[in-house]
């Protein structure tokens, strides 16, 4: 550590957490709100305990107040606490129980329904709609909503985790939740009390050169930096008796076979479905 | 406001600026952090200031901390600093000069390079990789890493903008950043000083109404949140001498004409000759 490093003693700690004794960046400025986004873990395991009240309406004003591309919010939140629908969510999901067990289930929604809908409106012709790139800006915007909502629930003492697993069976997903043509959930969010069997450790990341990059991208020292990274998450399925071992296992194990992939293949053709023009 | 709304002298203050005195929720639990949150403001002007030492790592650190779909950090940042490279960035971008103004360009980019390297390394057909939802996947990834960086930059009183129109010319930015094939500058990212005219006003969003659903999709009042909205937006157009004075102004000018696309319909084949595939 050197001169950057800053004088409050539970940066080393944050940073040795999330990177590891081999790679120890040398961050500068430090705060609160840092070290909450540094100690992130995604919890699979909740208390039953509902969340305060009022607890939904500041993660959804946090939510939107993330940026959003020219202010065309296109982010839709669907609020479940029905024990049967987030039951019927957990098994499209492939039995994710966490999702029944969370006390607060948060869907959300790439919507262009809504926008679609004030073109109707106003009688007039969205050229912008049917393309790739709109969908994507759009799911963007939903992504950093989200983000700033986990933020939130985190500074208030809930854990969460994303569920991608909505994409397994997203005509299914818009079904239960009464959604119109042209809304998709782009993923789920877990929020409740981590119980204390889940709250878990942080899990360790790439060395900050294997992924930042100054004025142009390079790979030079990719195979190191992996190799890095190998050895800290090595040791951290140890703590944790996990099956793969090294983050190349787990790389080779996530990518490779199209098993693991439980149907989100079909992503294009869903979205066809749900009424999206991708092009 | 009812007795759900905490005490903070702040608070209120915080969510009538963000929603207009027609539409402040009834939120719950409230702190500094969420405080921060609720404070974003897009900042399009910026000082020549340089951030201070260890900022980037910081910033980088956080965006890290953010949650990876099942650990595969699809993400890559590079930061660009040079003058030369941030000008002719800024115009691609359609000449947004706060690109070559800010101190520290920040090009967030969907990465399947890094990825697709370990399954050459080690011999493994990744079979998961040509598909949309991995594509998405890993865009979503970049996506919550960057939102990490940007409550990081504002809590340590740095101002932020996200620049879509990286998309204006895929190709050209990938080769300006020496971009291997398979990696796409999803977004770029200014952040430095605000000037004391850019630093501006929250811009206020939808009621939440409009955009939390309970169990259920329900746009039965969306037309009239919609005209809520519209009057927050006109007032705040005034404020601020901006042309289009309703949100429904926006949308149309938005998403109505080609035009104002600046060419990103071109997407789907910028992605193809960027190596990617996308079924």
């Amino acid at each position: 550590m050197d001169s950057l490093t800053p004088a409050r003693p539970d940066t080393r700690a944050a940073l040795l957490k999330r990177y590891g004794a081999a790679a120890i960046p040398e961050v500068g400025p430090w705060n609160d709100t840092i070290a909450g986004l540094l100690a992130h873990r995604s919890v699979r395991g909740y208390k039953p305990d509902p969340v305060p009240p009022g607890t939904l309406e500041t993660l959804v004003a946090a939510a939107q107040s993330a940026a959003t591309s020219s202010n065309m919010q296109w982010t839709s939140v669907i609020a479940v606490t029905d024990p049967a629908k987030k039951k019927t969510l957990a098994e499209i999901a492939g039995n994710q129980k966490h999702i029944e067990q969370c006390p607060l289930y948060l869907c959300f929604v790439t919507d262009m329904a809504r926008n679609v809908a004030i073109g109707r409106a106003e009688k007039t012709e969205f050229q912008v709609m049917p393309w790739l790139e709109t969908f994507l800006v759009a799911s963007i915007d939903v992504a950093l909503a989200a983000q700033n909502a986990v933020v939130a629930a985190e500074s208030l003492g809930l854990s969460t985790v994303y569920i991608g697993a909505m994409r397994n069976d997203p005509e299914r997903v818009a079904k239960l939740l009464g959604l119109p043509p042209q809304c998709f959930t782009l993923f789920g969010l877990c929020v409740g009390y981590a119980t204390e069997q889940a709250a878990g450790e942080v899990k360790p990341r790439l060395p900050q050169a294997a992924m930042l990059h100054h004025e142009r991208y390079d790979a030079s020292k990719a195979e190191a930096l992996r190799q890095v990274h190998d050895g800290a998450m090595k040791e951290f399925s140890a703590r944790n008796e996990l099956q793969a071992g090294t983050w190349t296992q787990r790389v080779l194990n996530r990518l490779g076979p199209m098993a693991s992939m439980n149907g989100r293949e079909r992503l294009a053709a869903a979205l066809a479905a749900l009424g999206f023009t991708i092009k």
